[in-house]
């Protein structure tokens, strides 16, 4: 099997056609799906587009943003999560990508966030299950803590995760996030089949001044990539790689040049 | 006590002997200082200053910068390090903070320079006890991870710092480099007196275009400072609580301003 998946976020200007395309020409069996461009261009349509070329959706991003203060307000994304569970069903990806979602403003409970987020999953876990969609943590990188994500490691993620059948709750290992981590491989290890993904970019610095578009190509930063690979294939992972890379340099390259240079990084410092 | 300690680089323009009357005249034990400016003013004539004004040294910032691949430059940081803990011997303080080192250039071997971090340990440690000084391992938070420091959680200091007597290697418990951790306070109550300061600013977003420069004044941000203070106190440290802020507009300010600020909010947030 060819694990390698483009997440259509790396390509952002891109037609969704044309990364299909892309995908397909490059005997590919995976596509990575974020969830307004699908909106955009219809679910059933997009879903037909893939199966037509042959592929299949390794994730969908993304539900999560649990943390609100207001029930008015956390009902609404619950409601939303639900909307995105039926994407993700409708795609056929049994992945749905969740950023938990950080400080409600104002706030400095990040207990009582992190229990909002378990809150949110408790929910949403036995929906998502009869969907056959597994919802997927997604610790993001600590900087991302107090605005985005109060889930900073893949333990923190497990915690959560672990209050839940496997089959409902599942993580995701994203290389950027997670690579400073000295305890990283023996939670990847005790993740086993809990990883429902594994992603990959680069840390590179200095960070832009946004730093959600700090992610650097394969091979340009710091991160062990293969190693953190081979940890996941080790702990039983065995399902697409995924490429996912915010960075405007790469969104104003043209598509098909930015699809090459990625896949040609991932044989190179991944596979 | 007061238990109350004010970093020089929180004021980084405001003279040494400014810093040190205000200390004094809010009848201060404490004060925090900082190699390159005591260099330049002299660390006998400071170590004078302080001690005529009633006050006690609580840390020196900084050794450390431990991983590099040329033997040559490593021996080199190792002398800079002996001479950094005969400063720190000079001016009287217990603690002198170590900042680790990131990767080296080109490397992504994140265990071998944690390695070298600990070689440069070994060599320094039994040196420092002589002359009273512990080595103070700082975690920084993991955005600094490839280029400045591989020690990025609590957990990961401690791992280093046991290798040795809690007499010769401690950590620093920093609420800016440590908050978002959800271990943090399991690995506090396992840092026990093995914590040789804890410091305090406050996150806040959006991060500067310089990193470096992110920290915020107490009270602004998102860290509950309160409870991690409270969370050493349980671990057994009674020691000084240093204000480390570096951001552009504090440094702007007049000194006594942001002196008066720093102290009211600490006893607002922290105490």
């Amino acid at each position: 099997m060819n694990r390698y998946s483009l997440n259509q976020a790396t390509t952002k200007y891109w037609p969704l056609e044309d990364v299909v395309k892309a995908s397909a020409n490059a005997d590919l069996e995976w596509i990575g799906l974020w969830r307004e461009p699908i909106q955009e261009y219809g679910e059933e349509r997009a879903a037909k587009l893939v199966k037509d070329a042959g592929l299949k959706v390794s994730s969908l991003c993304r539900g999560g943003f649990f943390t609100a203060t207001d029930p008015a307000e956390r009902q609404a994304k619950i409601a939303d999560n639900r909307r995105a569970i039926d994407e993700a069903a409708i795609l056929g990806t049994p992945v749905l990508v969740l950023v938990s979602g950080g400080l409600p403003p104002g706030s400095r409970d990040i207990d009582g966030a992190r229990a909002m987020i378990s809150d949110g999953l408790a929910e949403l876990a036995p929906y998502a299950e009869e969907r056959g969609v597994t919802l997927a943590i997604e610790a993001l990188h600590p900087m991302f803590a107090s605005d985005r994500c109060v889930v900073s490691s893949l333990a923190g993620a497990l915690d959560l995760a672990e209050q839940f059948p496997a089959s409902q709750v599942g993580v995701i290992v994203d290389a950027y996030h997670l690579w400073w981590d000295a305890d990283i491989y023996r939670q990847i290890a005790r993740a086993g089949d809990r990883i429902v993904s594994y992603q990959v970019s680069d840390w590179t610095v200095p960070l832009p001044a946004d730093n959600l578009l700090g992610r650097g190509m394969m091979g340009d930063g710091a991160i062990e990539l293969r190693r953190l690979r081979e940890a996941c294939d080790d702990a039983g992972y065995d399902g697409p790689i995924e490429v996912e890379i915010f960075n405007q340099e790469l969104w104003d390259a043209p598509g098909q040049e930015v699809f090459d240079l990625a896949y040609a990084r991932y044989q190179e410092h991944v596979v």
